[in-house]
């Protein structure tokens, strides 16, 4: 199946959910990965690819080495290969690779093609749409980057057959959060039919993308309603960062954000607590984590403003109103986050 | 005066040539500026300008710290005064301070705004219209950017009164360019009235910038039309690369390689030589230096394919048919670039 992705500007693309397949791309390609991706899955991309030239560019994995010196050695081994204006970036791997793939394709040379071949569920779900590329600063996480669209993404669910269990439910705390925030029918879907098959897996990942891709057009460069994407995510930076990046994957500091963010909406704006059972007994079911021990309440409160949504000073949470229903917050009460982080004190 | 410059997207803006004054500005703003400018023109800009908070970053000047290095520094430094996306940027400063900081502000937060006020004649009639942002790799100059449009320029003659004569001079090359290519009035314009007055000077860099909008719109990412604003630039990069960027301010070797353009194009396309000798007549009136001692002709010929305009390794030549109008050659003869190097040996 396929979405198309409507951006405007002659930037529209599509998204081909299906097992890969022929690519025919005209001119030079560079493939950027990692050794362990590359291991398990460049066989079958480069049997599916046909082009003039193609360069394998290989960057290690990790957070830790998403910034701007790898940037730096994606684009020297573009100008090795003498890649020109016509050539592509094609990124195979995950949300690091195809953040920083984006970027260097954003960057060289003014600007090049690049295609997107997410091999985990979280990058197929969140990274394949939207345009967001970049890298991590000193100062925090995706401070340096651009939008820049890719010319089309290749999802094919065979690639998550080798991935770690821990990583695939983490992809799927991202699915449940498209799920609560924009589409009660959806949420309904995920609690009666679990994802362990390509058929679901496919339904499940072709519905998030639809669900981003719509709130994704309406505000491009996110200035308004593309920030309710952050649901569970004001708390999961936060949880991130206390635990430097280490003891949770992204979707797993998410899962937490989210439960506590259905409690903070409890008490702040008449969220339902049937409704709040509902989602954690959803992500549960999956084996995400909901519980953070917070130590110091006001080190945790104070970490809020770190986030870079924040360094406006003004605190934004994004918070359910219903199942399928969320709104964007900047008015919450200090003492209604105070007392929903010392439920977990 | 002002001209509109009709980017579409939502991306139009003013270029306002007149006396620096009131500058409002919403938000936080960075001044990105080198010691030696700020010396000279900080206190005026400082004192035409009002905003919430004002933080002043200066860079090293020169080609050879226009990197990502300093692309890095920029960014800290606008992380550590805590600028977020409703921030501005403004470049005050040549070509190098004005591609560095709009580049700076196309990947921080992925896009803030930024305002030109260029302080050369150079970076008045060519940076700022364009919306080309960039640094220098060490495979080669302005080869890592983006196309990052400010949200004004402002254009006051002033500030050149304290520019050296070698550099204005410098950036009249670029201005006779705009008119050999694009507009015979203009050239006539040109010599008949000395740019030594603010009057005369205003009008010449509003029919540059004017010309130069025209085709930039058609071709705002640089695939067709906008490759005319290249005349001379062929030649000139060579001239650049084996003099190590060291003998000749650009400007000045943009001047020599429209005078071999011109003689490549009486050999290849029919130009005049009365219209090659106007040409150098008006170069030679502000002591533009026409002539270049060519060593070792394959030499000189073989560095033409490392420019990145020919990466994809056809070469490309602008040539003028006649004074006011250019066109792009993709088929010029071996024997004819030779014959005319050899006019250099």
């Amino acid at each position: 199946m396929e979405i198309e992705i409507r951006v405007g500007n002659g930037k529209d693309y599509k998204v081909i959910i299906a097992p890969l397949s022929e690519i025919d791309i005209d001119g030079k390609v560079a493939i950027v990965t990692n050794p362990k991706v590359a291991g398990l899955h460049l066989k079958k991309l480069l049997s599916s690819l046909s082009a003039k030239e193609v360069y394998i560019i290989t960057v290690d994995d990790g957070e830790e080495h998403k910034n701007l010196s790898t940037i730096e050695k994606i684009l020297n081994s573009c100008f090795n290969h003498k890649l020109n204006r016509s050539s592509t970036l094609i990124a195979l791997g995950g949300g690091v690779v195809g953040d920083m793939t984006g970027f260097a394709a954003s960057i060289y040379q003014r600007g090049v093609s690049f295609i997107q071949i997410p091999t985990t569920l979280l990058s197929m779900v969140d990274a394949s749409v939207g345009g967001k590329t970049g890298v991590n600063s000193s100062f925090g996480k995706n401070l340096i980057g651009t939008f820049h669209q890719p010319k089309a993404v290749y999802i094919d669910t065979e690639f998550l057959t080798t991935l770690p269990n821990r990583e695939f439910r983490a992809g799927v705390a991202e699915i449940i959060k498209m799920a609560v925030v924009f589409d009660s029918d959806f949420f309904d879907f995920l609690e009666s039919n679990r994802l362990d098959n390509d058929e679901n897996l496919q339904k499940a990942i072709k519905r998030s993308l639809e669900l981003k891709a719509k709130v994704v057009s309406a505000d491009e460069l996110e200035r308004g309603s593309r920030a309710l994407l952050n649901y569970g995510h004001t708390f999961a930076h936060v949880i991130e960062n206390l635990t430097n990046y280490r003891r949770y994957l992204h979707g797993e500091a998410v899962s937490i954000g989210m439960s506590m963010a259905n409690k903070l909406a409890i008490r702040a704006v008449g969220f339902s607590s049937s409704e709040d059972e509902r989602v954690d007994a959803l992500l549960e079911s999956y084996e995400l984590p909901r519980r953070f021990f917070i130590e110091d309440l006001d080190r945790f409160y104070n970490r809020f403003f770190l986030d870079k949504k924040s360094l406006d000073s003004k605190l934004k949470f994004i918070l359910p109103i219903s199942i399928g229903e969320a709104k964007i917050f900047d008015d919450i009460k200090k003492e209604d986050i105070l007392n929903t982080l010392e439920l977990y004190s």
